[in-house]
């Protein structure tokens, strides 16, 4: 299970606080809390500062590379910055992401090829986000057709199927299960991502609906997830999945997490 | 969801302290208690009291008659306690129940079949409990054949494939979860149900690993299970996961579990 660590991201009040005022001590306690919480990338994003992104996402990524190794998962808005960033990353990154969009593939996919990165694939186009299973599976095929034919390997492809609130559509978390199940079956050796926060969006007791989103997404096959590591309760049931899911030999990762204290 | 409240057992010290000493409040609270958080059958259980059973069995029977119209679920290793206890039961029960060892079909199927009781299954014989998903699936068809051969219809049949401690085999929750999918396609119609707690076994924080199992067998098929609804952890988990599973219309039930506190 790959966890992207999605703290570092300008949209939360605290991490743009951090960003206007160089607080590099803020941002690197961060990155090393989620490194040591178990994140495998560390989501970089200062994408609502527009017009300034390119010069914060640098000092970002400077402020965390000074304190850990994890490699990093650049997340932009515009392909434009995520080309300029790319070339002070020390340790080969994901991007995120791209979609259908023409322009987002046709800028974005170069760089891929040419930094052996990983990248992350909504499963939207230009004009339309797929609701149900079908159209995100029909998605999903055109995205692997287009960065498989440029040699990337399906192992560095991560495919988000998307989640939309239940509270406007009972069947949104329905329809995206089973397109991770399509996915995995269909592309062996290409992995699934998916963020967890949408999903409950307008709903009560957000976290537990989250969480056990993921429950549901992992034991239908997603092998990804950005999320916050930090959080304990959701670490818990990540940790208590994956050992159910015969995916924690003698279950060691788990009793270790407890041990730490790091599950709720 | 089919939800079988499990608190009313004497393997709990506190219920066998109430069945020795008459305490008719105590187990009618725990009766309501159940009945309210959502149980749509309560287990009555004395399988503790050796020799002293049918006694102890009758008595809770009509005590918590008195107080709740909620069908009961009869629990006992002995087919001659239930054959006894089964004419005071008011409304339809469940019986808990038969396994492919001989001389329990022989007693309690004559029984099903009177009573037009609903009953639980359980996967394994007279020999063996079956670890392995081929193994619990072929046990379930014999018990399949078993029952449909009386007439019962496959609607009463509540087959628990069972669980195993993860401490001591990793890979018993997923040959449960294979065979609780392998059994709900092999037989539409027919139900499955399971305990919570023997997945746990040995390991910390116990209730976080059966509330996950919970959610994975949900996601499996799951439609029935054996558990504590006045657990507000393990209630919030399943309101959720039904709600995800898109199992409750516009969300009604979660939210109106979470505006009664009964959701955590």
């Amino acid at each position: 299970m790959l966890i992207i660590g999605e703290r570092i991201n300008s949209s939360r009040k605290q991490i743009a606080q951090a960003i206007s005022s160089h607080d590099a001590d803020f941002i690197q306690n961060e990155a090393k809390t989620q490194a040591e919480a178990g994140a495998s990338y560390l989501d970089v994003n200062a994408g609502s500062f527009v017009g300034e992104e390119e010069k914060h996402l640098k000092w970002l990524i400077e402020v965390i590379q000074e304190v850990t190794d994890l490699p990093l998962c650049i997340d932009s808005p515009d392909p434009e910055v995520i080309k300029s960033v790319l070339p002070m990353v020390k340790t080969t990154p994901m991007i995120n992401s791209i979609n259908l969009e023409p322009y987002r593939l046709e800028c974005i996919l170069p760089l891929v090829v040419e930094h052996r990165a990983k990248v992350i694939a909504l499963c939207q186009t230009e004009s339309s986000m797929a609701e149900t299973t079908e159209g995100k599976v029909s998605i999903a095929c055109q995205l692997v057709e287009k960065v498989t034919a440029l040699g990337v390997p399906l192992d560095d492809l991560y495919i988000d199927p998307l989640i939309y609130p239940l509270s406007t559509n009972t069947k949104s978390a329905l329809a995206t299960l089973d397109a991770i199940e399509h996915i995995m079956k269909e592309f062996p050796g290409a992995h699934t991502t998916c963020g967890l926060t949408n999903i409950s969006y307008g709903l009560p007791n957000r976290k537990l609906c989250n969480r056990t989103f993921l429950v549901a997404a992992i034991v239908r096959g997603l092998d990804s997830s950005i999320l916050d590591p930090t959080d304990k309760k959701l670490y818990g049931t990540l940790k208590a999945i994956l050992m159910i899911m015969a995916k924690d030999e003698f279950c060691m990762e788990y009793i270790k997490s407890f041990r730490e204290g790091s599950l709720e």
